[in-house]
C-alpha cells in the first residue's frame, strides 16, 4: 500500500466533502446524527463482537488502556445518546451578528463558519470515534479519524454506522473517514497535508500530543498537562475552602481538571490544613508539602521542585504555603499548565486580581476546578480541552470547531 | 555572538515583560503610546538621519523596496498619529461578558486576555516598527520585532523612542525588543522558541511568509495571497456592477484586497463587459479572458489556468464568464485564496447563498473588495490580514492579538 497516495486520496475526498458539509442545513445534519445513533443501537451485537475481536488481540495493553478499549451495551447506548444530544444543540454554522454601519456606508458583521477538515488522532477508545464524528458533522466539518490500532475492528464497525447515517441524510459518506491502515506513516501524512487538513486535534497522553505538535505542519489544538491549583486565601470562607479543596482533589483522580497542587495563605494554614489533611488521609491521598507545610503537618512527605511541575493523575497532592496572593499567582503562572486554577476568597479585590492575572484557560472564584469541562460548561460535548492560547482555550465544543468570517452588506459602495 | 543564547535571553525577557504588560491598566498603556509618539516627533531629525544612513547602504534594493524603506517628516508624523489613534481605541484586555448561570450554580463567562509574546517578522519598513509596537502595547502583549536589516539604523532609532515611552509610563522597556543582529539564524530561533513566543506574525511577501510557516514551531498568523474576485450576477444592478468592478481593480493595483479575477454571468456579459472594458482600457488595465469572454471582447488576450491562480498586483485582470452562481462559487473556492470576494446582485436568495458558501475571510454583497482592511473595518490599525482559518480571519487588529479565557464565579460549588 502506498501510504502517501492513500492519504492524499483521503485528504482530497475530505476537502470535497467539507464543501458539502459547510452548506448542509441544520435539519439534514441532525437527521444524520439521529440515523447514526439508530444504526449503532441496531448493530449493537456486531459492535460488541468486533470489540471482542479487538480485546482478544490486545493482550499487551495496560489494564487502564484495556478498560478504555472495552465497550459494553451501556457504552453503545451512551454513544447513541451523545449523538442525539449533539443533534439537540443549536447549530453554530451560519450564525451572524455584530452588524454595524461604517462611515463608508457598508454594514459589517460576522458569520460563524466550519473550519473545513479536522484530523483527530486518538488512542484505542471506540467511543471517541462516535463523539468526534458527531461533533464534526454538527459543526459542518469533514473529519479524518485515526484511532488507536488496537480498536481497529470496533472502529470499522462504528464507521459503517456513521457512513450509513450520512447517506440516509443525503450527506457524503466521505465526510467522516477512518484511516484504514495501522501504518504510522499515515499519521505523518495526516499532520502535514496542509492542503487538505485545516486543524489537528490529538486526544491522548502528553507524549502523543507533544510528538504530534512537534511534527505537524497543520495547526494543532492541543491539550498537554492539567496541573491545576486551588489557592486558599487568608480571607477564604473555611467551609468553602475545605469543600472545594476536597472535591477538586478527590472527586476523580485521573482527570485533567483535578487539583494537583494546593496553595494556602500562611495565616490560615494552621486553621485549614489539619482538618483537610484528615479528610485526605481518610481517602488515602498522599500529601507532599513545602518546608512550611511540614511545620503544620509534621508527618507529611517533603515536596521537591519536581512536585510543582507534576501532573500526578493519582491520589497524591502537593501543598505549598505562600505569604500572599502575589506569591500564589507567581507560583501558578510559573509551575502550572495554564489549564484551570481557582481561588477561594471572600475578598472582592483579590478575586478580581486573581481572575485577571492567572494566565489559564479557566480561572475560578470559590468553585471546584472539576467544573472545567464541556458538559459542565454547557457545550454539550467536547472534542478536548485546549491549553493553547491561539484559537480555542479550555473545553473545545462545537464553537471551537468553527471560525468566523467577515460579512459586508453594501449598496454599491466603492472605496474613495 | 552566540545567536541562540542571545535569542533565549530576548525570549526570557519578553516572557517576563508579558506578565507585567498583561496586568498594565489602560491609562498606563495609553500614556506609553502617547509618550512614544512625542519622542518620535521630537527625534524626527535623528530618525531621518538614521534612515539616510540606511538608504545610503541600500543600493541593491529594488525601487519598490527603497520606496518602503524611505521615511520623511510626513512618515514620522503619521507614525505618531497612528500611535495616538491606537491610544484612543477601547482597551480589549479584561473585557468580560456572556456570564450565564449553569445548573450546578456556577456562573460562567469569558474574559479577553493578551496572547503573551508576539514575534513579528517584516521587511525593511520602519513604519511597521512603530505600528506593531503600538498594537502589541495596547493589547497587553510583549513583542519581539525583527525588521529587514536594510532598515537597521532607523529601527534602532525608533526603538529608543519606544523604550523611552515605555519607561515614562512605568512599563518594562523589554516589552518591545528589536532583534539587534542581522544574522538570519535569529529568525530561526524566534520561530521555534515555543517556550517564550506565543505567536508569529510574518508581514511581507508570500515567499517570506511561506518559508516562515514551513519552519515555525510557534503558531503563525499568516497572510499569503490575495486573489480576490467580484462576481457580477445576472440580477446585478449594472451601475453598481460597473462601479464596483472598476474600483475593486483600479483603486490601487498593489494591495492584497484588489480584485484579480472578474466573474460575469453569461446572460449579462454582453451588457456589462464592453463598457467595463472601455474603462479598463482608458486606465491601461490589460484584460485576459476565458474563451467566452473573447467572443464578447474580441481584442482581449486569452487567459490560461495559471491566470486564475495568479495575484497580479498589477494592472492586469482575468475575466471569466460563468453560466450560474454555483459555477462562480466553485471557481472562487477552487482558485481563490480565501481572502475577499464580492457578489453584485439584487437577488436576496443568491446573496445569501454566496455569503454562506464562499469560503473567504471577507465575503461581500454589492461592495468593493477594497474595503477589506483594518481601517475600513474600524479596527483602527491592523497587524496584517489573515488568510488562515484558525484564530483570526481577515484584518487582524487589537482583538486578533488577544484570546479569551473562561471565568467561573462560584459560591463554594463542588462537583457532584
Amino acid at each position: 500500500m502506498d501510504i502517501k497516495a492513500y492519504m492524499q486520496q483521503v485528504g482530497r475526498q475530505a476537502r470535497a466533502a467539507s464543501r458539502l458539509m459547510a452548506k448542509a442545513d441544520t435539519q439534514t445534519k441532525n437527521q444524520a446524527l439521529n440515523a447514526i445513533a439508530d444504526a449503532l443501537l441496531r448493530d449493537a451485537d456486531t459492535l460488541l463482537a468486533a470489540n471482542k475481536r479487538d480485546m482478544d488481540q490486545a493482550h499487551e495493553l495496560e489494564p487502564a488502556m484495556l478498560d478504555r478499549l472495552l465497550i459494553t451495551s451501556q457504552t453503545i447506548e451512551s454513544m447513541a445518546a451523545g449523538l442525539r444530544q449533539i443533534a439537540s444543540l443549536p447549530d453554530p454554522v451560519g450564525e451572524m451578528g455584530d452588524f454595524k454601519f461604517r462611515p463608508s456606508g457598508i454594514q459589517l458583521g460576522k458569520m460563524r463558519v466550519p473550519l473545513g477538515v479536522i484530523g483527530i488522532i486518538y488512542e484505542a477508545r471506540p467511543n471517541v470515534t462516535a463523539d468526534a464524528a458527531g461533533l464534526c458533522i454538527k459543526s459542518g466539518n469533514a473529519t479524518i479519524l485515526r484511532g488507536g490500532r488496537e480498536a481497529f475492528y470496533c472502529n470499522q464497525a462504528i464507521a459503517l454506522c456513521v457512513s450509513e447515517g450520512l447517506k440516509i441524510a443525503g450527506l457524503p459518506a466521505t465526510a467522516v473517514q477512518i484511516i484504514e491502515t495501522p501504518d504510522r506513516a499515515a499519521v505523518g501524512e495526516l499532520i502535514t497535508m496542509c492542503k487538505f487538513v485545516d486543524v489537528i486535534v490529538p486526544r491522548g497522553g502528553k507524549s502523543l500530543t507533544a510528538r504530534i505538535a512537534a511534527d505537524a505542519r497543520v495547526p494543532v489544538i492541543k491539550h498537554l498537562d492539567g496541573i491545576c491549583h486551588v489557592y486558599i486565601d487568608d480571607e477564604a470562607d473555611p467551609v468553602k475552602a475545605i469543600a472545594i479543596s476536597d472535591n477538586a482533589k478527590t472527586h476523580r483522580y485521573g482527570t485533567c481538571n483535578t487539583m494537583e497542587t494546593l496553595l494556602v495563605h500562611e495565616t490560615v494554614a494552621e486553621l485549614i490544613l489539619p482538618p483537610l489533611a484528615a479528610i485526605y488521609a481518610a481517602k488515602g491521598v498522599e500529601l507532599r508539602g513545602c518546608a512550611k507545610t511540614l511545620a503544620v503537618l509534621p508527618h507529611t512527605n517533603a515536596a521537591t521542585e519536581e512536585d510543582w511541575a507534576t501532573e500526578y493523575l493519582a491520589p497524591i497532592l502537593a501543598i505549598k504555603i505562600v505569604s500572599d496572593l502575589d506569591e500564589a499567582i507567581e507560583h501558578i503562572n510559573t509551575w502550572g499548565s495554564h489549564h484551570t486554577d481557582a481561588i477561594v476568597t471572600e475578598n472582592y479585590t483579590k478575586s478580581r486580581q486573581f481572575l485577571r492575572e492567572v494566565d489559564s484557560s479557566s480561572v475560578m472564584v470559590n468553585a471546584s476546578t472539576r467544573f472545567a469541562d464541556g458538559f459542565e460548561y454547557g457545550l454539550g460535548a467536547e472534542i478536548g480541552i485546549s491549553t493553547d492560547k491561539i484559537h480555542a482555550r479550555g473545553p473545545v465544543g462545537l464553537n471551537g470547531l468553527t471560525s468566523e468570517k467577515w460579512i459586508v452588506f453594501g449598496n454599491g459602495e466603492i472605496r474613495r
